[in-house]
């Protein structure tokens, strides 16, 4: 057993980098961040991403930005190493009124705001950023590894061009402490089920990178009703929702079809897609429409995901590693027979995550209770053995990501 | 063991009774059933719930309405009950253009589009018809079980008032073939976290009715895209969504806590709310306007709830158990410890069922594949024994109904 398997390897992890905070500073209209200083002398700094917000934003601290504070929290944790990317959630609103809008507007501040050429430039400078915050961050002691590793960025916007997107894709994977790039649900405007992206899922099946795809928008807020339930429905439903919408059309599309070796790793465990994987396989046989566009049952694709393993619950954790696990038996060639599943081959396609700096804890604690429970459900799950639990703990990143190479 | 322990019983299949369709023969604006002969001669029958449909309405048939037709299905997949209700499923558009507005339009074909009093005075005909309909019925020989039993359902629109929805609960509680009561998500407008149901929640908690929860409208169809995959996309993921979203609103509004006693049948295994029920408790745990609301853990109520079956697949049934399984470890005052669940608890609380007259298979069969499928996946749960999956095949349902009373 090398070393490297048992590290503790955190894949799910935000960082805002000054470029694009500088960024927010310069704007007067949103999305930008204001600063202000308090009665007693201190600098307030507030993310404002809607008109006229009563909240007055969102207040955003050095744990957006800062390495040492990435660091510090890692080392909390006993995390070896995490592998970081931009900040992709939705920065929220206190109040209740500017809620909806919050999770439905395309003027969230990634580059969405951006005209195409500004986003392509900006992209291209984040990404290096990203790669200079890796590089020139601490290495682990006992191996040639970094603490640091990202997920660069696309200039996802309408109007962009193919090649201007390619062109992003060959930068990020010549860049050496970059191992995938994050992704939103929109793609260039139409979602990810949009033949004109196409180009762009080659070259980066071509590049070996992974591609990371995140909620932002949600679904339409009218559906979590008047009554004031807090952050809970977009958060905890909305997300989700999204990203299993966003991995179904893609699917529908025969985009695994057409690019089986896509490497596509799915936020939040895959959201709602595994439990409802078997309900679309039935729908599509059961729909004239798409029943025979396929070369096979949905549930065969599902095997070709990676999903972190950030679901909070070890029953759900021990499911969707079920779910990757019984996908090769939906091949349309397999002469596997469908019962059971072995639960242990699907661990090897997920892997730890935390969040962070998001959820933290309402009270002051030593540790953060959103990574013990993750941490936590990874050890109770039923049916993976020590090494399969080791390998979501992090031996699974350091060979998707090729982090001893 | 007692002979009805072994009974086959469908709990999720639908009816269209000849007062409702000659309601809606009798409009002549949506919704309405439009009736022309063929030049072969043959009589079309069309439903149309949008104006000016290009597809010109989605065909219905004796399948909707004829009861000698719901026992030919019965017998064909060997089903010795049916708890019927009143359809509930969007009758879907052939073509795409109408397709948004079929799932979140108001004016879909149950008691929405009409006035208060009309509705509260259809209900309580329609739930006498379904009486009818049940105990004119044949029994089973070997039982004093009849073959057919009803969910009753309520005047569910705006401005109805508290005491007619009690007054039809009480109804439905006296009508001895009927078991229970249909609901949709959206109350009498505001969804059914509504605090002004709770007079009605009292009412059927004290009549020991069950309430089946089932998906009507979706969710806002625009994250569907513009790419057309039938109608895959609102029925495999848009109805386990809206489900998920209205029973986590319950669970927020607290009704649970208030009505300790209320026996809840959610659709489609509950769509997504097993799979998302550690992300809910993680967010109301993070989030300062709901952390202290509720009594317990999240993940407790869902030990409230009763499931149907109708999943597709074994792994699906057997995670949505585990998490059933689980839920008294959530309780408040609960010293159980967490790790592990006992699969086999859960599995009383589901029940098998088809969607009848739904999912039909595209080419003629036998028997109906999505019936097939479910029966097929209940036999493959691992970790149930075979007196847990005759439970949830009837056992389950002769139980929670009384049917043996």
């Amino acid at each position: 057993m090398s070393l490297t398997s048992k590290l503790l390897v955190d894949i799910h992890t935000h960082v805002y980098l000054p470029r694009y905070t500088a960024l927010l500073r310069s704007r007067t209209s949103v999305p930008f961040i204001r600063s202000t200083t308090t009665p007693e002398g201190a600098t307030d700094d507030r993310l404002l991403i809607l008109d006229h917000e009563p909240s007055g934003g969102r207040p955003v601290g050095s744990q957006y930005w800062d390495r040492e504070e990435k660091l510090k929290f890692m080392d909390k944790h006993g995390i070896d190493v995490s592998i970081v990317r931009y900040a992709y959630e939705s920065p929220i609103p206190h109040s209740r009124s500017s809620w909806s809008r919050d999770f439905t507007s395309t003027a969230n501040p990634w580059l969405d705001f951006l005209p195409a050429s500004k986003a392509q430039t900006l992209a291209s400078e984040l990404n290096n950023d990203l790669e200079e915050y890796c590089s020139t961050g601490p290495s682990l002691s006992s191996h040639e590894i970094k603490r640091l590793y990202g997920f660069g960025l696309l200039p996802l916007v309408p109007e962009i061009t193919t090649s201007a997107l390619v062109d992003v894709v060959h930068q990020i994977g010549n860049l050496p402490h970059l191992r995938g790039l994050i992704m939103g649900t929109r793609g260039i405007g139409k979602g990810l089920d949009d033949e004109s992206l196409d180009p762009v899922w080659a070259a980066i099946e071509k590049a070996g990178l992974v591609v990371f795809l995140h909620p932002h928008y949600g679904v339409d807020a009218s559906a979590w009703g008047d009554k004031y339930n807090g952050h809970v429905l977009p958060l905890a439903l909305g997300f989700p929702f999204e990203t299993t919408t966003a991995a179904t059309r893609l699917i529908l599309s025969g985009v695994f079809d057409k690019f089986p070796s896509l490497r596509l790793l799915l936020a939040h465990s895959g959201g709602a897609l595994p439990a409802l994987s078997s309900r679309l396989a039935s729908c599509i046989d059961h729909d004239p429409v798409v029943a025979s566009r396929l070369k096979h049952d949905a549930r065969y694709y599902l095997g070709k995901l990676y999903l972190d393993a950030v679901a909070y619950g070890p029953e759900e954790l021990g499911f969707a590693s079920d779910i990757l696990s019984r996908a090769p038996k939906y091949e349309t060639t397999s002469s596997v027979v469908k019962n059971g599943a072995d639960r242990s081959t699907g661990s090897k396609r997920m892997l730890f995550g935390t969040d962070h700096p998001f959820f933290p804890p309402l009270s002051m604690t030593e540790k953060w209770k959103s990574v013990v429970e993750n941490l936590e459900a990874i050890e109770a799950v039923q049916g993976w053995s020590q090494e399969d639990k080791d390998g979501v703990r992090g031996g699974n990143a350091v060979s998707l990501f090729a982090l001893d190479k």
